[in-house]
């Protein structure tokens, strides 16, 4: 497809000056009601090396209001980025309701270099445009010829020739296979919901011009749909069974148990053995995500506190998950999570976690149904995503009975230093839990991966569970680090 | 002092439990508290090589509730700390209020190391403590001879032998010089509003007792202060003359201006100076921060756009400051400023500033008296620090008339695309023209230094304001880049 375009298209300064005019007042309006409508905006300047990346995108955001927009570069990797998937550099960076974020190439160049699938690549855009991104993406072309000429010109001058690296020089040698290589990630990626848009880019004056339409064009569809109240984007809706009998929460056998002394013993040795495990870790730059969930007063804070206990502060993280505040409102409901991924060689454990989602979110209402129910799919890639990159990943339930509940709130407001455990809320929950066990029914079932699994933890007995929790963190990663 | 600490002070494992059990209880307790107060804690843990400060660490976050800390560890400078002033890893990683952030060693660490000087830690620790944050510093010590036994335990490990660094085993024999260097930085930023507390570390058990006992007496004393409202620190007040005759703002002649042609011509060729300098900044990393304050309509956005025409936006960003989301009002009021200051070799422009405190805030009563004439300090410290970092600072106020103000109100209100310019805000604000002059001219007096100088831009003319802006900051680069 690539090789057929023509790429000299030109357009004289006076055509350029009149269609101008109006889409600059076009785009200055369409920045400001994709603000009030909450749109939020990602611009891609993707291309062929010195097709003009840099020089477009300032022609662009010279249109726009700077309290709007902002450029991201993806440049050399930092260290914090090496240490995380591959994707983490660009879903932290999403841009809230109403904001445009504008990338100096993008994940289509780890699509390039082969360090992301296409796959991972439109199941990300699939997820953001389902959650109401807008995602423009242009590709800048120019003939080999061209692109020649414009190397050499930098290398002409002492200011810009540390501009032109040897792959630079390369690439231009290898023009074709450059091209049919971007053509073939341009059309297995081309979707509906996020379509390409090819900016002949020889002529900087018909490139500008026709960035600016497309922009002007696919602002004025998402405010258009915005304001009809009409979904972003028709969503496939995978059928989801809505009968989970038989569930998985009722063949739990809650009578396993541990005395004291036993329990005392095991720790103790677990411990031991997972603090050096922890250092292990740390110096083969293993990541590892741990994430609870479980009912209210299940033992998550005691179980995490028997895990961090042996472990060096410096190399773990608790991230304890309430609701989100007003920025994280503002984004994708798994960005802040994202934000939190541990690098390489830490551990992160969550209390409580993206599953929030298709529990409380689903119960309570906080999300749509269709929303909680794409979000089985969003979780499992991003998952996939973690354990892709190195991370072992572990999900824990910790199951108690309705009676051990009750048991465990009574003890919590009988006791003056637990008191503040307790809540209004937590009772609340407690009357809806059918509700909550058929959801978590659904959960494990959907989400339970190999790479990722559920591990439901019987834990109407402390001693049991947190031993149970010590012996599969322990098991995974001695698996991984022998 | 250091000298002549007894740190071989032990305590019984009978007695540990004893004194624990209560202490336990009321950590919790105040930590609960101090979030209700919205009172952050800062816990620094310093001391010499092989003090236990890690396991210090966990054995204290072990009696707190890890929804409310978090633990940063002061390593090997990360790439995007080695190119920003020495306290922005610091600052950034305030707590907000509420919440604790405990910090295996501190900025003590760039104290002895010579990276940051006494005076810039005491104005750090006075600012965050005037804004109501307590400080809790313990210094953790051992003798030469418990130091060398740890270093060779470690040592004699496969396991742990890679924690022991030759800088351990340098400090080790050179303990004396080390102790005697943090005795004097000891001695010089113990203050009454951010006291050292010294643990005694050779025995564990009295260690982790003594540091339980600190972070009881500290917290209650902040809690009993925030129920009583009494101020958190008293601040020595200086005294601030209330009248301002002859202000700055009168002295200026606003008649100044440029054709048309004049202005053409010059930002032509002004812009493709800086469109070279730019580039050089970027090659000798240096970075840039530039301010832009001035009356409504004064044409910050013109000027800026001005400037930004000549860059590659990978080198730039414009940072509109709006009022504060609720993550950022629970920090010191700097904090958000600090997160956005560039690296080496980028440039900053924020439209609105940290001059809102003295501005915005001061008229309108969000900040109080106290708060307001605390800020011209703390800014000329701040900034202190961006120069001394290597960073050009300039501060521009774009200043017109009043009624060269109302005509551009007019203006905006008479075209259609500029309507969303004006809002009944802008109206209110030019009531108090008045209040602002005299705000503006005390601002500018106590904060111009010769390190971040204020330009007052005669901005009745907008040709000329943009071209002063654009000579002005030609000039700084070419002097710094020469």
């Amino acid at each position: 497809m690539l090789e057929q375009i023509d790429v000299t298209k030109k357009m004289t300064k006076d055509v350029y000056d009149e269609k101008m005019e109006s889409l600059i007042i076009k785009m200055g309006e369409l920045q400001r009601k994709c603000k009030e409508c909450g749109i939020p905006v990602i611009l891609l300047f993707d291309g062929i090396d010195a097709a003009g990346k840099g020089f477009m995108i300032n022609k662009t955001i010279q249109f726009l209001d700077p309290r709007g927009f902002k450029v991201y570069t993806t440049g050399k990797e930092s260290e914090d980025e090496k240490m995380r998937p591959y994707m983490w550099r660009f879903f932290t960076k999403t841009p809230e309701k109403g904001r445009i974020h504008i990338f100096d190439q993008s994940w289509y160049k780890g699509a390039f270099d082969g360090k992301i699938s296409e796959k991972a690549v439109n199941d990300f855009e699939k997820m953001l445009t389902d959650d109401g991104v807008l995602i423009i993406k242009l590709f800048l072309l120019i003939s080999k010829k061209t692109q020649k000429k414009r190397l050499d010109n930098l290398l002409a001058s002492e200011d810009t020739k540390w501009r032109v690296t040897k792959s630079d020089l390369k690439n231009n040698k290898d023009y074709d296979q450059v091209v049919s290589r971007y053509d073939e990630i341009i059309v297995h990626t081309d979707k509906s919901y996020s379509p390409w848009t090819i900016v002949e880019a020889t002529d900087k004056n018909y490139a500008s011009c026709k960035i600016a339409s497309v922009l002007v064009e696919r602002m004025e569809e998402a405010v258009k749909r915005a304001e009809n109240g009409s979904k972003p984007v028709q969503s496939e809706g995978e059928s989801v069974d809505d009968s989970f009998r038989n569930g998985i929460l009722n063949g739990i056998d809650l009578s396993k148990t541990l005395t004291r002394e036993e329990y005392r013993k095991k720790r103790k040795e677990l411990q031991k053995r997972l603090g050096v495990l922890h250092n292990k870790m740390y110096l083969q730059r293993v990541p590892v995500v741990l994430a609870f969930e479980g009912w209210d007063a299940g033992g998550k804070g005691g179980a995490i506190k028997r895990l961090t206990q042996a472990m060096d502060p410096r190399g773990y993280e608790v991230v304890p998950i309430a609701s989100p505040n007003d920025i994280e409102r503002a984004h994708h409901y798994l960005w802040r999570f994202w934000e939190k991924f541990p690098k390489a060689g830490h551990m992160a454990i969550f209390d409580r976690t993206w599953y929030g989602r298709v529990l409380v979110e689903r119960i309570e209402g906080f999300a749509t149904e269709e929303e909680w129910k794409r979000a089985y799919n969003e979780i499992n890639n991003m998952e996939e995503q973690l354990v892709e990159s190195g991370c072992i990943v572990l999900k824990f339930w910790m199951h108690v009975d309705k009676d051990e509940q009750e048991r465990r709130f009574r003890d919590r407001e009988n006791t003056p230093e637990k008191q503040w455990k307790i809540t209004d809320e937590d009772w609340r929950n407690r009357a809806k839990w059918d509700e909550y066990e058929k959801a978590v029914d659904e959960m494990v079932l959907r989400t339970s991966t190999t790479g990722a699994p559920w591990i439901i933890v019987e834990a109407n007995s402390k001693y049991y569970a947190r031993i149970k929790v010590l012996e599969t963190v322990i098991e995974a990663l001695e698996k991984r680090l022998k």
